[in-house]
């Protein structure tokens, strides 16, 4: 069944109610450049905290590492990037617009007599394909010379094939082991869009994980298998994910294996990658090994033998998935009951920028200080809004807008004989109801968020709260 | 009392247990840029994280934004960083080399005949001063001409200037409120050095408080309050900080006021800033609306009226504070009845990369596995590390080292009588040991990072359990 293009109403949702806005935006935009709002960074935060946990704080066999945007030239050379990362590109001689020579829209053989400009629409005008390389470069130091060039990293990965032995001897690590990163990355695209999907500007999550060779094929297919299950436990659909395996046309030279974790966008954007794993055999330690002029090689001690692991990589696009989790989300429902519909933003409660939100029913009685005091003291562990403003239908439907799991309500019963009484929790999912002794309110919202489900509904709710 | 000089010291234990490398090392590094290795990249985010949950999280009047690194290049104009942001720099005509114009070894005043070059001693070599412009540029799309420049970032600040309405508006915030960020900068600095203190590429922590004009002075004492309060917080010593007023030469010509915090890095280094909080006045709303065009006022309903807010800034840098940490944390010591001695890091238990190391004293009678169930128990909640290599004390010093604030021993009585019974827990800054049973370990360590002491000692454990 075809998913439905929710992209522009989202775009729309992002900017208003502050998840993300266009970078620059005053100035009229940077290009396909982004920023993240106040709910924007909570989101995409706690998407990297999950993936940091699961991959690093959880685990015993892989490091974490921080590495450096600006890295030695030479690294680009050692990886293929200053060689061969690059896009063919074709000018215009009258407009003077460029163009991918791939792009559909061009008539005829670019460099060709017949071929058609797609932007001024004259013959003949179109130069030959040219390389054009997609790294970001600048100058270090006081002199802008080829000598002082440097790059932005286009990838993070390269950060954890030169730290490899410094991880792994300043740790004690054995092989088979991993090392984890998350960071930014630069791109020069020429046809970047889609909102959040192709950015200049990026952020990764990546492990290398270093085998024995010949364990190889095995650990491919634990981390295709580890990280599918990631992303459904993240909540996104059974139904919007699947593996693209590699074409041998696909595939890297070097490459002994790729699959793409895919996830349905909805509309024309159809499947498109979030996640690549891939079975690099031992090109990057070799090419570095060769470049540096350093040995890299791993002394297996039991074994007694010497050699370049191989690597599985597993390579998350950190912005593509929040907006995975973004369009997974969003949904338009009516209500039983109720003559205006909602649109929630049904994410993982782990995900959610806030966790939960605290309204007093009336502003007298006590209730709004009542309601203050508790959100100062759930602010202590969680994101918490507090919102006294307008119908209390009105402020259920701003927090289902943005994903909040649990709203809860102070009404005259819990002020009355003095309060603190009980006050009512709602889920966004179902919309359920309990109460809860004010006393009990910080225990059962930790219990409701560790329980790592993916909805917020009524069975999240412990059977000691009275439904009402 | 002057503070030793441990950065030597510091800087090889960084590289040797995988705190901080040298970016792309092994070809020979990069120009003032490091890594973050396994333990340093938990440090730094135990740092940022505290800054943000102290910020954000834990306020109702602070707002988290990240903005993009690629911004427009009129942001650059409007904040007078095209035009202003510079050295002062001379060459040697002879041997090509170049210097700060300000450069102490500098003899005699460069562009007459009498300056002497400090690489080669030639008199009369040297240029008169030229301004140099310490952001880093690239291009952006596929030409490049000066219409496609754009910077790296010099600061995150202007991030948070030009969302300014997009936040307020989002958010429905009221003045006063602030907006906070945590992100990378770049300064193509021509004297970088001191380690991660003074880097090309390195971390901000910066939050922008946006307030009536009226109310600027009174809000700038409250955040100096705060910033220095949050320092001591993180355990820096009382007598490392202190506040350095800006000067009327050192004050920018927009400020109201300036103050940085300064830490006592020991050795010639002594106190460097770690922080600055200013009172920017609306010089920066002020330009961004004049170069955008753009009205960025704000509308104060109560009071009916409208004008553009005055900002009171913080601006920390997140590299120095992990390095003012290390610095205040090392420590050479004896202990009693030992002969050899100990290196300590005396991290705050919440900036500690490791907060649990579990340890079986012997590898035989169910010890190993016993203590590897409980790492692996902890580790769900916990940095946890396992170590059964080596004599005991040697394992003790191997965590001392790198700041684990507690280990857990198990020993030939826990796994008696089938076990599990008690294990000791042992605290990193007196040595103390408790028992505690197995079953409430979890609950304990709980207990003893939540209490947000700067040291880890018998004083910070529960009477509940027996000190051994």
């Amino acid at each position: 069944m075809p998913q439905p293009d929710v992209m522009e109403k989202l775009v729309s949702l992002c900017k208003r109610r502050g998840f993300i806005f266009q970078s620059s935006e005053i100035y009229g935009g940077t290009g396909s450049v982004w920023d993240y709002g106040p709910l924007g960074v909570e989101l995409k935060k706690n998407l990297k905290e999950r993936w940091w946990n699961s991959m690093v704080r959880s685990r015993d066999d892989i490091e974490g590492l921080d590495a450096a945007i600006l890295m030695h030239p030479r690294v680009w050379e050692a990886s293929g990037h200053v060689g061969g990362f690059v896009d063919p590109l074709v000018d215009c001689r009258n407009c003077k617009k460029r163009f991918r020579a791939d792009d559909s829209k061009i008539k005829g053989t670019p460099g060709t007599p017949d071929a058609q400009c797609p932007a001024c629409g004259m013959k003949g005008t179109l130069s030959e394909a040219r390389q054009f390389n997609l790294m970001f470069k600048t100058f270090m130091g006081p002199l802008e010379d080829s000598a002082a060039v440097v790059y932005l990293r286009p990838e993070t990965a390269q950060g954890i094939y030169v730290n490899f032995l410094n991880v792994q001897q300043s740790t004690r690590q054995k092989v088979p082991f991993g090392i984890a990163q998350i960071g930014k990355a630069f791109r020069n695209e020429i046809t970047p869009g889609n909102f959040i999907f192709r950015t200049r500007e990026f952020e990764q999550m990546e492990m290398q994980f270093f085998v024995e060779p010949d364990s190889a094929p095995k650990w491919f297919e634990y981390w295709k298998a580890q990280r599918m299950e990631w992303h459904r436990a993240l909540g996104l659909s059974e139904n919007r994910l699947e593996f693209h395996e590699h074409t041998k046309e696909e595939l890297a030279h070097y490459a002994r294996g790729a699959f793409d974790v895919q996830f349905d966008f909805g509309g024309t954007l159809g499947f498109q990658e979030i996640e690549g794993v891939h079975n690099r055999g031992d090109f990057d330690l070799t090419q570095h090994q060769q470049f540096s002029g350093k040995k890299l090689e791993y002394f297996d001690q039991p074994a007694n033998k010497r050699y370049l692991p191989h690597v599985i990589e597993t390579s998350v696009g950190a912005d593509r998935t929040t907006l995975a989790a973004l369009v997974n989300a969003y949904r338009e429902e009516t209500v039983e009951g109720e003559s205006e519909g909602r649109t929630v933003l049904g994410l993982h409660p782990s995900l959610a920028p806030i966790k939960v939100a605290v309204f007093p029913l009336m502003k007298k009685e006590g209730m709004p200080e009542m309601a203050q005091k508790i959100a100062a003291d759930l602010r202590k562990d969680f994101r918490v809004d507090y919102d006294d403003g307008g119908a209390i239908g009105r402020r259920y439907r701003r927090q289902d807008e943005v994903g909040t799991p649990f709203c809860i309500t102070v009404d005259v019963d819990s002020v009355a004989a003095g309060g603190p009484g009980d006050v009512t929790i709602r889920t966004r999912d179902d919309l359920s109801q309990v109460r809860v002794p004010v006393a009990q309110l910080k225990a059962a919202i930790s219990d409701l968020l560790s329980r790592d489900e993916t909805r917020a509904t009524i069975e999240a709710l412990s059977e000691t709260w009275r439904r009402v």
